[in-house]
C-alpha cells in the first residue's frame, strides 16, 4: 500500500463559524493508495474524538496500526488498490494539524486556550481546502465513525455537489443530552486539575495528565459496552503485583488507569475540550428551523447509515431518525443496524457484516 | 408524626468483615412513629450511597426534606401511625455516625483515609445492634433501595430469623463491571485531587471540594435516565447570567455543576470512597460458590424485589436474577417491574404503583 505521510500548508485565512479568523493553518495528512488521472477514485476518511491522520499500516517503529486498519488497505473494506484515501488529523488536534499545541504567530507562544473555537462545519471547511489542494472535485465516498460520521454527515449538506457517497457509522445529527453531560463531566475533571492553568500549561512547562487521565477513563466506559466489560473483566481481582494504583482491586479499575495514563501521555487537554465542544454543538438542523427533513432537502450524496446494537453512546435511535429524515428528504439512502462486541467502539473493528455492507456501498454505482 | 433524632453510644467493638476491628462506635439515628408494646410493628430503611439518617420528615432551618419523605409519614406508604420507623447514618458515613470524619481515640486526629474498609455485612452487623438496643427482636420489613436494597438482602442472609420482610429495591445482589469502572472514575477523580493528600485532608485543614464535586457530577448522570435528562433540559443553552461555570454552554452542564457544588459542601470524600468500595465488594453469593440459590437457602423472609424501567446503572436484569434465584430457593417472593420517571433515582419518588406494592407488602401478612 502506497501511504504518504505529509504536513500542508494553507496560507489563506480561514472563517470560522464562530466568526473568528485562523490566518493560515497546516493540515497533517495521510493517504493511502494512488488517486487515478480523473480524479474520481478518492475516498475521505474523518477521524473520531481521539483519532488522528494515521488511519491505516503501522508506522516505523510504532505498535499499533491506524485507527481503521481492519478496514483500509490493499484487499480490504476500502480497498486501496483500487481507491485513494486521504485522511488527515482535524483543525483543532494535537498530532500535527493547527491547533491548541501549535505555535501562535501572533504570539509566539503556543495557542493554547486562545486556539478558537471548532465546528464540525470548520472541519468540513478545511477538508474542502484539502480537496482543492488534490485537486478532488468529488469524493467517491466520505466516511467515519462517531464524530467522524458526523462530519460525513455535514459534508453532504455543506458541499452536495461534491461528495457522491456518504458512511455515517455510530453516529448523529446531534448528540443526546446525557453526551453533552458526560462531556462536561470531562471537562470539568481536565479544568480543575491543579497544572491546567486555564488552558495556558503548556507556557508553563506543565500538563494536566491528572485530569486528561481520568476524563479518558470515563470516555473509555462510555466506547464499550456493559456485557463487553462484562465477558472481558467480570468481577475479576487485579492481582498485587501488576496494579496501577495501591487502591486498584478490580482487573477493570487497572485497565482503565493503564488506558487512562497512556492516553494522557500521547493527547493535549485544550484538544479534549476543543473537540468535546465540537461534538456537543454539532447540530446542523438547527439553521434549518430544527427539522432535519428540511436540512437534508438539497443532499445529492447516497448515504450508508449505520449503528451498533451494543453502543449505548450513540443507539440505533440516532441512526434510524437520520435514516428517517433522509426517507422523507428524498434521498437515496440505507440503514442498517449491525451486530458490535465493542458497543461504540465497534465501529473501529472489521466484522463481516459491516465489511459486506460497507464494501458493496463503497464499490456500488447507482 | 413523631420524630426522634439520636445518637447513639456501642461501647462493644465491632469485628468487620476485613478482620479490622473497631473499639465501639456511635451510630446517628433518626426514628418516626412508635414502638408498640410487642415491639412488633418496626420497619428498618437503608440509605443509598449519599444517603443519612435523615429519612423523612423535615428539620428547623432546613427547606429539604428527607430521601424518602414522599414514602415515610403519617398515612403514607409506609404509615408511621401504624409503624415504627427505623433510620440511620451508616458506619463510615459523615453524617453524625462513625466515620473517617470522626476523632480517633488512638490518634486523636480525624480518622480520614485510615478508618477501616467497611462492608455491606458490616452495616449490617451495626444495625443488628441497634435493632438489639431497641429490643427489637424481628423487624417487620427492612427496606431500600440502591445500595440500600442491597443492606435489606444481606439482612435476610445474615439474620432470617430478625427480618420478615425485605424490599429490595433498584437494586442487584452485584453490582455490574460497567458500574465498578464507574465507582473507580470516581474516586479516581477524589484521590488525584490536590487537596486529598492521601486522604488525610482534614489534618491539613483542606478538602478536595473539587474532586468530590466531578465525580458527583458523573454519579448524577447515572442516576438519571437519558430520557429524563432530555425532557428536562435537552440541548437547552444557560442563561449567561446564571452561568455556574463560563465555560458552560448547556443547561445540563450548569444543572450538573450546581448538584456537584451543593454535594462537594456536604460530603466527605474519605466517605464516598469507602461507601463506593462496600458497593463494589457486596456479592453475598461469592461465600456459596457463587451459587446465590445455594445463599438464599436459609432465608425466611418474604421478598419484594423491584425495579424501574428507565434505571440503566440497575437495570431490572438484576432484580429479575434476584428473583429467580429466590424462585428456586422456594422463598416466597414477588418480582415488579415499575415505570419511573427519573432513572435510578426513580425509587426516591412516589408513584401510584410503587406505593400500592410496597404498602400492600408491608401490610399483608402470610
Amino acid at each position: 500500500m502506497k501511504t504518504v505521510s505529509k504536513k500542508i500548508s494553507f496560507a489563506d485565512s480561514l472563517t470560522l463559524q464562530s466568526g473568528q479568523i485562523l490566518s493560515g493553518f497546516e493540515i497533517m495528512t495521510e493517504t493511502y493508495g494512488e488517486l487515478n488521472p480523473d480524479k474520481t477514485n478518492a475516498v475521505l476518511v474523518c477521524h473520531a474524538f481521539s483519532g488522528n491522520h494515521h488511519a491505516a499500516g503501522i508506522k516505523d517503529g510504532e505498535k499499533k496500526p491506524g485507527w481503521w486498519d481492519e478496514i483500509i488497505g490493499d484487499g480490504k473494506t476500502i480497498d486501496t488498490e483500487k481507491f485513494f484515501v486521504v485522511s488527515l488529523n482535524n483543525l483543532g488536534g494535537c498530532h500535527g494539524s493547527s491547533g491548541p499545541t501549535s505555535i501562535s504567530s501572533e504570539s509566539g507562544q503556543p495557542y493554547g486556550a486562545n486556539f478558537p473555537e471548532i465546528s464540525v462545519s470548520d472541519w468540513v471547511e478545511a477538508q474542502k481546502l484539502l480537496a482543492d489542494h488534490f485537486e478532488i472535485n468529488c469524493w467517491e465516498m466520505v466516511a467515519g465513525g462517531s464524530l467522524g460520521g458526523m462530519q460525513a454527515l455535514q459534508w453532504t449538506i455543506s458541499y452536495p455537489e461534491r461528495v457522491k457517497k456518504a458512511a455515517i457509522i455510530a453516529a448523529s445529527s446531534k448528540i443526546s443530552t446525557q453526551n453533552i453531560a458526560l462531556n462536561e463531566v470531562a471537562r470539568e475533571i481536565i479544568r480543575k486539575d491543579e497544572d491546567f492553568h486555564n488552558g495556558n500549561y503548556l507556557a508553563k512547562g506543565r500538563s494536566p495528565k491528572k485530569g486528561l487521565k481520568a476524563a479518558r477513563m470515563l470516555g473509555h466506559i462510555t466506547y464499550l459496552s456493559e456485557s463487553n466489560m462484562r465477558e472481558r473483566f467480570g468481577r475479576k481481582l487485579q492481582d498485587p503485583e501488576n496494579k496501577m494504583d495501591a487502591d486498584v482491586n478490580y482487573e477493570v479499575e487497572n485497565y482503565l488507569q493503564y488506558k487512562g495514563e497512556q492516553f494522557a501521555k500521547t493527547f493535549d487537554a485544550n484538544s479534549y475540550i476543543l473537540m468535546t465542544k465540537a461534538m456537543d454543538s454539532f447540530d446542523p438542523a438547527k439553521d434549518f428551523d430544527n427539522d432535519l427533513v428540511k436540512c437534508l432537502q438539497n443532499v445529492k450524496a447516497r448515504l450508508l447509515i449505520a449503528s451498533f446494537n451494543s453502543d449505548w453512546l450513540f443507539p440505533k435511535e440516532y441512526g434510524l431518525e437520520i435514516q428517517m429524515s433522509a426517507i422523507k428528504a428524498g434521498i437515496d439512502s440505507a440503514y442498517i443496524e449491525l451486530e458490535g462486541d465493542y458497543g461504540h467502539d465497534s465501529f473501529l473493528f472489521y466484522s463481516d457484516q459491516y465489511a459486506d455492507a460497507l464494501k458493496n456501498f463503497l464499490n456500488s454505482n447507482g
